[in-house]
């Protein structure tokens, strides 16, 4: 992936040079939001007394911040809470890719790493518009058919903010790279594509009757890969 | 969740003691199983010098075993196969939960999370099978119709395996469960089903001419979710 411009490039650190394949990768602002912007769930990863922990939990992007929330009782909210160094993964799988040799099937995927430090969303009004983000960021328009958090939910609601500022992008896209020897075999070889679909909404059992569920709901689709 | 019996639970260790919401959580091993061969990508997380990195891979289940691979080159395989800790997570999303109110939202999930240290699998023929199950994890019949791996490419390929002792499920399933006095709104309420599903199958641009795609790509369908 070529950097579209060096002006929505966020710079190199050890962390975020790409070793192996530095092609797939990239730290365009743009690719990297488009990727945060699909995902629904982010994996964190932290270190507690050198321990490694991986936690899954939902976020949304907001500019470039990625915020995370959780319960106030959450362990692992707590320990980020303090400060400490973290590292945050997002993937989108795409694609099966099948090469005509075992060792060159592959997946289709774009994903993002994130390293930094997080800090408490504290503010009431900056938090209620964070709340307001991540509610957004899974469902639009939803938001303002809900009742909105009151004064105890808030308190009982931590959110943290990451920098997107160590940040990169790794993609695979298209079919199948394979030996040159191989591109004789009779077998099938190309991509299967996988993606997130919405099925049909099940209501409540204790919705009240004579309730549809809203557009936002029935037409629901996830925000297209641009490729 | 019960565990349905002591005799396929995993102990309990302070890492997989779950906090909030214990009746979420499931050291039953066909529980985890389960959420293991569903998934497709694993997020390794691993503390280098205390600072933690997160790095999503393929993987595959065999017995009481993880196994993951990946370039004899990678970084991360070479770290881990010195027998550091690590975190692995696997999180399958199964729907949007949409409540009355907006902390009541939630997300409909199965995840697992495992603890300890891998080791390096040696033995060429151990490894060959290893590929063979990350093989058939991905797209069961594959393996057969292609050109399996060469001597270099097997030594190419860093194979590791994670035993599944410290391990815990959790799950959400079911309706949004919202604060009484807000089932009388009149607002939509109900679960929107999230999966992952694949479509047509786009072929190679070098696929030797009437070779079409076999009935395991065409069929393809990952494995059900129980409920």
């Amino acid at each position: 992936m070529e950097d579209k411009s060096a002006k929505n490039r966020i710079p190199e650190t050890p962390r975020t040079t790409l070793r192996r394949l530095p092609k797939r990768g990239s730290r365009d602002r743009e690719v990297i939001n488009a990727i945060l912007d699909e995902g629904f769930i982010c994996h964190v990863g932290f270190a507690v007394e050198g321990k490694p922990f991986v936690i899954p939990t939902g976020y949304a992007r907001v500019h470039d911040k990625l915020l995370i929330h959780g319960s106030q009782a959450s362990r692992m909210l707590r320990t980020l809470s303090e400060g400490i160094e973290l590292s945050v993964s997002v993937t989108l799988l795409d694609g099966l890719v099948l090469a005509r040799s075992a060792f060159h099937h592959s997946m289709n995927y774009r994903s993002v790493v994130i390293f930094g430090r997080a800090t408490l969303v504290e503010d009431p009004a900056a938090k209620m518009s964070a709340l307001f983000a991540l509610s957004e960021h899974i469902i639009p328009n939803r938001w303002s058919d809900v009742r909105q958090p009151n004064e105890s939910e808030l308190r009982q609601t931590t959110v943290l903010s990451l920098p997107i500022d160590e940040a990169s992008a790794k993609i695979r896209t298209g079919p199948p790279l394979d030996d040159e020897d191989d591109y004789g075999m009779e077998v099938w070889a190309g991509v299967l594509p996988l993606r997130l679909v919405a099925g049909q909404p099940i209501t409540d059992p204790r919705l009240l009757p004579e309730i549809d569920p809203p557009d936002y709901v029935v037409n629901y689709a996830r925000r297209k890969p641009s490729a």
